[in-house]
């Protein structure tokens, strides 16, 4: 059946051209589609369903550490913008602006918000008065816009969906406690949800956030050994607070600034996935957020009983997620597209199995081939389901840690980076002209100086100084 | 103690001037908060709070219609725009302009969405081809833009949110069911989940949506008698399938266009709720979807054992969604509080209430005030807010009822709609020169010509000939 193959002849293979596959992946998997404004995706019903459920299960644990949701102005006026020096620098180059509003001129310009730190300050400055109004923790889910000249589905377009929560504390210690709060929720996610393991530490100040005292983040490594920055947590200290005039009476009577935090992650989280877990026949998908997890494909459907079956099937599983494929398509073709779209757990259910009370259950990321009971496939499919949770996560930490290179030379580095995708391990002295040295010199990038330490030796891997830190290295997406 | 009135002095009466009181509750309330962009409002946590139990309800009906949802770009090249003649025409003066993507001019401008027909029919006609391919049945929850010149919060902002369904089907007739459908689907959520009673009916085509063929509408009556569109539902016929080329192969062999449909809710259902259920002691929210049901108040809760039987109570309850209030405010205060915030349902209980094994129940609506055990207080509590749900309801139809107004002659009409608030019913020709002659002489507009309709005459009542439709007429936000 020549037929049963469109899906996966379509797809470049990985090993060909890592960038293709993913493209490929992204379109057979009907996660996006183009549209016509340039640099902008569509994200399709089953992309979509994807970033519901992240929303779901990040949103859950927002809430449960004290977090409300609130919705700001997609708009940012340009003074508004301007009243943080770093943060404009950083921001005002890649922004969109809004100049005309119906029929007339605006008299001042609006940016369609890149992020959203100065609006949440403006608000803070008019609603926090006293100790009592603290903290303040809020989130949003909206979209934001940067004008990049260079767009990827998921990794990198000019408008994305994300989550921002933007917090303001009495103290600088509880600023402190609520970035790694998030970092570690943020860690906590990928790993036991997206099944993605994750280096969490601290960015260079080159690295960090416009604005910020400190950024930390969770980076992953993608299947092809670039690194992929997955959330952002950041302390601000009183820097806003200053520039905005957020200040609270505290029980002791005296006026002071706030200590504010912000922390986000987008559908990026989407295209991680597909380079961390995705395999040459596609979409690989963890149970956990699989919009989908069970994909029920009857065979020879039109002989008698077969439809009933699969349809008792369908109820006997109703404690998971299930599809029933009764189209009019072979077989075949509906196993490729079942697989393309990285649905976890496929069941085969023909005539013979229903005569034998049987079926035969296929896992999507080891092809394991079952032939199961139906007295027992319901016990059977969550097994297989949970097992494929944990091992995905430990499939993709083995692939991390042996494409993790330590470098003690910068000969070492070199080779490294050019030779060893992955990520290296280096000391460093702290200083940001090795940081751009080693950019220029071999297009790696600092990823983070990780919260678990280790002393590789004493002197920075470029310029011999004593160092002062490991830092994760790595090209990256 | 006269804190303890704070929030209840600074509100204005209903009676003495509506649209301050609905100000005044808006912002008492805590539902939002003015921001520094022109014409753009900050929704809070309890007014976002209430937002995503809607869009909870309503998500959960529109999959079980088997809609999918998607996500488009937020920005429409201006040449898309026009594409479909009415529809520019409806939006273009109304619409915000993106000229400079970072430092550059653009090379066509951009509007911010004001509605997404353009941006799905572009999508649909790249990929339906074939009968196969349809229906289409997606949505989208967005903020959409509109350069409004008078803005009211949640009524009318330059920004809102919402959710905009658009489907595409092989027949004519198959569009009009799901108009109808999800016309319907909306009718029975404002009623039954937020105790809204509308009026389901057709829009005269002068009021009809920019680029439709028929646009059905709910329209509610708020308590000052002016009425409020609450949910609107398009069939676009083959129009914008004829503009924008979405053709497929049926299974006749011949290519066909699509017919199209859209439906959209916003939060503008936060204002209608306010505005149909509060009172001079601020919000009340039905039940459904409130997202605190039951307020726990402590009275002398310094004494030993009042918060640990606060908290008792409140596992007790954990079938709703209960706050204890244990701040260091007076009761009375709090009190006042939670009756401006609208929660259906308060409990005091103090030292004395222990040593007795009760509560005091107090329902927010009607004031109603019950003494109950504490054996029976779950039952008690599911009780009242299961008839404070329907009676709300009630009440609204008998106030609706009781401002609704025949009107026979041009006399009447004029006199009812000067003076008595409320819908007016009234037979119309079918003729536009008689609806704008309406609106410019009484400032009244159509509201729909309902599908329950009345022979209330043989002629209009503008210009005496003969009449074609009985209409619903009023005042409107």
């Amino acid at each position: 059946m020549a037929g049963d193959k469109k899906f996966v002849e379509a797809i470049t293979s990985m090993e060909d051209d890592f960038a293709q596959w993913y493209t490929d992946v992204v379109k057979k998997a009907e996660l996006i589609d183009y549209s016509s404004v340039k640099g902008c995706m569509i994200i399709k019903p089953a992309g979509y369903a994807i970033w519901e459920n992240i929303q779901k299960e990040l949103d859950d644990r927002f809430k449960e550490t004290g977090v409300e949701n609130v919705y700001m102005p997609m708009f940012i006026p340009e003074s508004l913008l301007q009243k943080e020096k770093d943060h404009v620098e950083g921001f005002a180059p890649e922004v969109a602006w809004v100049t005309q509003g119906g029929l007339e001129t605006l008299p001042e310009r609006l940016c369609v918000r890149p992020t959203s730190e100065t609006l949440f300050c403006d608000y803070y400055a008019n609603c926090v008065e006293s100790y009592r109004d603290l903290p303040k923790l809020s989130n949003q889910w909206c979209s934001v816009v940067r004008w990049e000249k260079e767009t990827r589905p998921f990794l990198r377009s000019r408008e994305f969906l994300w989550q921002e929560g933007h917090t303001a504390h009495a103290t600088a210690q509880e600023a402190e406690e609520r970035t790694i709060q998030m970092l570690n929720l943020y860690a906590d996610f990928l790993e036991n949800v997206m099944a993605i393991p994750v280096i969490k530490g601290r960015k260079t100040d080159k690295e960090k956030f416009a604005g910020a005292v400190a950024t930390y983040t969770v980076e992953a490594l993608m299947h092809d050994g670039k690194a992929l920055q997955s959330g952002t947590s950041h302390n601000f200290g009183d820097g806003f607070a200053k520039a905005f005039d957020i200040k609270y009476t505290d029980k002791d009577n005296q006026l002071k600034y706030v200590h504010q935090t912000s922390w986000g992650m987008t559908t990026r989280l989407i295209g991680a996935m597909i380079m961390v877990h995705g395999d040459n026949r596609g979409l690989v998908i963890p149970p956990k957020i699989a919009p989908t997890q069970v994909a029920i494909i009857p065979i020879m459907q039109k002989k008698e009983g077969v439809l009933e079956a699969t349809a008792e099937l369908k109820n006997v599983l109703s404690n998971f997620r299930v599809k029933v494929d009764d189209s009019d398509k072979s077989p075949g073709w509906k196993f490729s597209e079942q697989e393309m779209r990285g649905i976890p757990v496929r069941i085969e259910i023909g005539p013979k199995d229903i005569e034998a009370k049987q079926c035969v259950v296929v896992r999507r990321d080891t092809s394991e081939k079952e032939v199961v009971s139906l007295d027992a496939v319901e016990k059977k499919v969550g097994e297989i389901l949970d097992r494929m949770q944990v091992e995905m996560l430990e499939r993709a930490r083995k692939h991390r840690d042996s494409h993790t290179t330590t470098a003690l030379t910068y000969e070492e580095f070199k080779d490294a980076i050019a030779n060893k995708p992955g990520f290296v391990k280096a000391m460093w002295c702290g200083d940001e002209a090795c940081e751009i040295k080693i950019k220029e010199e071999t297009t790696a990038t600092s990823r983070c100086m990780p919260f678990e330490q280790e002393n590789l030796s004493d002197k920075c891997v470029c310029c011999g100084k004593p160092a002062k830190a490991m830092v994760y290295w790595g090209k990256a997406y």
